[in-house]
Formats: structure tokens, C-alpha cells, sequence
């Protein structure tokens, strides 16, 4: 075992400290890695809050993180020291349940293991990204392309990958029609890829505020959902629909802009409450409900070797460690464009 | 216009009756059939009884049924006198909608025309196959293929298509686990359209009453819902689930039944009721929600095809005119092994 320097929440309710976490000495098949950025993602704060259940704390956040390698384990094949890297949700999984087997890791039947706050192999809790250095397994270690920066591609870890691997999945591309609800973290990512995709993207926001981006992120319309005009005049038009948005939405209305075999997709964790929409919205134009959490390892790598060539990237706000809990109100507040990223430095500095 | 005569019911509440409807005369495009069989469907006791919405009466059901051209309009190319034929749920639609341009005529925008109970392009009421002569759009009617018998055809053209096209489009084949809820008139044509396609499939019966008929159908497995074993024993087993049952299911409990992928369809008319399900449900395995109603004309033609090819009828109960009232009840009470069909002959007899 080892320490590094990490910002931790002391409690749910309680502030951001810096403080050190211990690592597992670097096994067979292990990775260290020096963390130079981390993202902060809405889940985090759910999450620390105690939102999504109880935690034990102290406890570092952080699943979307790039740095260098600095060591790596005897076994160790796909890094070298050097070598510019990320981590995004998971760091751990069976491996061996039919879902692993199909490179869907995030759906381990046995249970993954989560990159904090979840029971790691060796029964510690694992602990996030908002720290300096990490030791994790080579099988759930990304490589960073060139060309891509590392304060860049860390969000691209969770962020990325969880709107990339729908728009993929479901064909986003030349000749369909992509909606993306909100223009957040997630949101603002979901335009660019779909864009780059090569598909003809629609925005659909609280207001028109953030139009302006949009259409430079690449949407070809931006719409406010505040205005019902908006749902008579899209209503049948959409092919996929990405739904980036945690709170409750009114799925009837969205499902009724899916034009036929349109797929509406709700991202991110699930959170306990009940999907429900009318039978009507659901069976005419023989629509398509669905879910999607992250991706699998491989795809999340194809994402990062799409976002290189595409020149696709997070617009992000670097902030200092002693930044986090304003970050997070910010957040909270949607008062950020589009991400927040901790720069792993300022921790302990 | 001229005569036919049919079987009518008289009022929501009231008793079939033997009358005669008015049909159009011969368009240029249009076929003139003798019924032979037309089939009970479940969702013709629904419509006669006004639980879908208020209809006019008397009213003429039945939207599966088969028999032989009797004459043909000047300029069809499609169909001639002798055909054995069948028509399915509608007899027109606009053909020119992005749904009917891609072959789905079930779901055309501008609003098709159903068999019966359907204002027809000429303004009047379109009367069902409880008949013995129909006039329909050449576009509209179906050929039967040698080797299938027109009462066997005739409850494929509503159940048959109802259970193939979900199955060919989500891919029911060798290697694919297929459930299929209910075992009555859809349910059990499911299971030989489904085992027919090579896939492996499991009947999920409320009992095991019909477990005998199942297994000979071709299902490898039976099981009754009633016994809560069953969502424990087959959990996460699916790759297609087709509900075939029109009452109420527990949407959550089934949802659990699909593996990574899995799809889950609910066949049959929209009625009303939201669809609801816990976001864990859908949100584990990449689970898909989706709806079908029966299918295109195309596909329709194609599951006929399909069905003389690899051998596979329903299994059909041969009712007289005077009998229908009586099915009705039999088919609430789920006392039909599996399908009624009237003898047209029968009627006015």
C-alpha cells in the first residue's frame, strides 16, 4: 500500500478536504498512474450527497480522469511508461459473465467494480479520480490519442462514452435525424458526436440561452421545449432521440417526435423512479424505448479514437481543488459551459 | 353498390343477426372476393362491444379472411378470377406517407383504412369479412399460397402477421431464445412462427394447462407465470419476449426475463392504458420497450409464404353463422383451442 494526495467530501453534507488515500501496491497486471485532470459529472455529486443511497466517508469522487502512466506490473502489455491515459467509470469485472464476454463490461452480471465508492477485489472501497495517482487493472486503462488533450479527453471517460455509445448503437449517422434533450455536460458532447457522425442534429433545451453554442457545437436546430409549439412542429421527426437530462421529463411528449422505428434512448444511471408514457406514444410509428449506461471498454476506446479524428471535445472550466464544492453548486445551478475539470496539481498545493 | 349477405352484430349489447351490407361496385383496381373463412379475432369482440370506442350498428366484423376471386376491375394486374386470397386488417391507406412509402401501411400518417368499422374513401362505413363477398383494393389483398388451406389462412392474416413481424424484425432464428406470453390465438401462432424460425422457444402461461399443445407447437419449454419460480429461474434468459396478452402484465417482472439486448414486445391494438416499469428493469442489460401492430402488406405476403413453406396453421375451430355470439363468450373465457372461424357459407343458410 501506498498514499496520495486526494480531495475528499467528509460527509454528505460536509466540505471538500484534502487528505490521503491509500493504493494497492501495483500488481501483476497493474497500471499507476499520475492523474493530471479530473472531470467532475453530475453524478458525482448525487452521489456524494447520498442521493443514489448512503456512502462511506471520507470519499473521493472522480470516474473520468487522463494522465501518464508511471510504473506498470510485470504483466503489464498494453501501457508503457509514458504513455498518455484515462480511466472512465469502471475498473473492474468479471470478465467472465456473458455480458463481459460481449465487451459490455458496465453490464457485469457479477457486479463491476465501480472506480469509486465500490467494493474493489481486495474489499477495499475504491476511491476516485479527484487524487494524484491510481493504480488500476491495464484491461480498464484507455489509451489517449494523440492529439487529444489530457484535461480534454478526461470527461470524454463518462461523459463521452455515455452519449457516444447510443449514438453509435442506434446508428446516428449521414441521412438520420438525432434530437439530444438538454445542453449540459452530457449535452453539449451529444451535439458534437452526433455532428461529426454525420448526422442532422436538433437540440432540445429548457430555453434558447445556450443557441448560440449549439449551432457552433454543430446542431442544425436548437428548440426550447418550454415552447409547445416545438413539440406539433417536430412531432414524427426524429429517428433517435438521446435523453440527457436526470429530472423527470414528460416521455409521452418526446416519444410522440419519433417518426417510425425511432428510438428514444434515456442515458445514465438509473435512479429508482418509474419510467411511464401513454401506450398511444409508444405504439404508433412502432417507436422504441431503451436505456444506455456508458459502454463497454473497447467501445469506449473506439470513442476516444473518434473524438482524435473528428477533432470532437468537451468545452471545459478548469478548476483548482479547493474549487470543488463552488463547482458543484455551479453544477447543480447549470452554471457551467460544459464541464468542469480538476486540475490535479492544485491538490495539496 | 350492390348486396352481400353477413352477420352482423346489431347493437353493443345486442345479438348477431343474418343481413345484408352494401359493397361498392368493381373500380378499376379492385378485386371482387367470395369469402370462404374469416376468423374470430379477440379485438373484434373488443370493437363490437364498444370497449375500443363507440361504433355504428349493425356492424359487420372480421378482418382475417380468405376465399377465392370472383372478379377482377379492368385495370388489375395483381390478382385473377379463381385466386385464392386473403385480406388482413386493412383494405386501403394513402400510400404516400413516409410509413406506407416504406412498406408499413399499419402505421400511415394521413390515417389507413381498416376492414371494418373505417370510414372508406367513398365516406361510407367499411363493412368486415362475417360476409360472404368483399370489394377491395387490388394493393390490398393477399395471395394464398398452395398447401394452405383458406380457413388455416384466414386467422393469419390478423394473428399471423401480428406474431411474424416482430419476430423477423428483432430476429428470432436459431440461437435466439424467444418467450412468448399467452397461448391463446396470437400465442399460439407465435410459438410455431417463432420455432419455425429455429428459434428456442419458452410459452409463459398463467398455468400449464396447455403445456401439452405447447411443446407440440414447438416450444422447448412451458411455464406458468402463477408460480413466481419461474421469473427467478428465468431471469435475464431472452433475447425477444412478445406479449400476446391484452390484459394487464407486470411489465417490470417480464423486463427481467431479457437478457443483454433482450427486447420486449407488446403486441396488439393501443388501448388506452400507460405502459409503466421501474427504471431498473429496462435500464439492466440494455433492455428495448417496443410496441407492434400487425405488419405492411409486403411482410404480410411474406408471412404467408413463410407459413406454406415450413408448414405452419393455426389451429382452427370451424363455427357456423349462428354460432358467433356464442364463440364471443367462448373466446372471453378463453375456451377456444385456438382460433374460430366462420364457414361463410353458413350464413344466411
Amino acid at each position: 500500500m501506498f498514499t496520495t494526495t486526494a480531495v475528499a467530501a467528509s460527509a454528505a453534507t460536509g466540505p471538500f478536504v484534502t487528505t490521503t488515500v491509500q493504493r494497492r501496491e501495483l500488481g501483476p497486471g497493474d497500471v499507476l498512474i499520475d492523474i493530471a485532470y479530473c472531470g467532475i459529472c453530475h453524478s458525482d455529486i448525487h452521489t456524494v450527497r447520498g442521493e443514489w443511497g448512503p456512502q462511506q466517508y471520507p470519499l473521493v469522487p472522480g470516474h473520468e480522469f487522463a494522465g501518464t502512466v508511471s510504473a506498470i506490473g510485470p504483466e503489464v502489455t498494453k501501457h508503457a511508461v509514458g504513455d498518455r491515459v484515462g480511466v472512465g467509470c469502471m475498473v473492474n469485472s468479471c470478465g467472465e459473465c456473458e455480458n463481459c464476454r460481449a465487451g459490455q463490461e458496465q453490464y457485469c452480471l457479477k457486479g463491476n467494480v465501480l472506480t469509486y465508492g465500490s467494493v474493489d477485489r481486495d474489499g477495499t472501497t475504491t476511491q476516485g479520480g479527484y487524487s494524484q495517482q491510481v493504480v488500476v487493472d491495464q484491461d480498464f486503462v484507455l489509451h489517449v490519442p494523440d492529439g487529444l488533450g489530457l484535461a480534454e479527453a478526461a470527461p470524454l471517460l463518462c461523459a463521452g462514452i455515455t452519449t457516444y455509445s447510443p449514438l453509435a448503437r442506434w446508428g446516428a449517422g449521414p441521412g438520420k435525424r438525432v434530437a439530444v434533450i438538454g445542453m449540459g455536460g452530457l449535452g453539449h458532447l451529444g451535439v458534437k458526436i452526433a455532428a461529426a457522425m454525420g448526422a442532422e442534429v436538433t437540440v432540445l433545451s429548457r430555453s434558447l440561452s445556450k443557441k448560440d453554442d449549439g449551432l457552433k457545437f454543430g446542431a442544425a436546430d436548437y428548440r426550447a421545449t418550454s415552447d409547445e409549439q416545438t413539440f406539433e412542429e417536430l412531432a414524427g421527426r426524429f429517428d433517435l432521440i438521446i435523453n440527457t437530462v436526470s429530472g423527470h421529463v414528460d416521455l409521452g411528449a418526446y416519444l410522440g417526435l419519433l417518426r417510425l422505428d425511432g428510438v428514444f434512448v434515456t442515458l445514465g444511471a438509473a435512479v429508482g423512479h418509474d419510467i411511464e408514457f401513454p401506450t398511444g406514444a409508444i405504439a404508433a410509428n412502432r417507436r422504441v424505448y431503451t436505456y444506455s449506461l456508458i459502454g463497454g471498454i473497447a467501445e469506449t476506446q473506439q470513442m476516444l479514437d473518434f473524438c482524435a479524428e473528428h477533432g470532437v471535445a468537451p468545452e471545459i472550466e478548469t478548476v483548482a481543488a479547493d474549487q470543488v464544492g463552488e463547482a458543484y453548486d455551479r453544477v447543480v445551478s447549470s452554471d457551467v459551459r460544459y464541464r468542469f475539470v480538476i486540475d490535479t496539481a492544485t491538490i495539496g498545493a
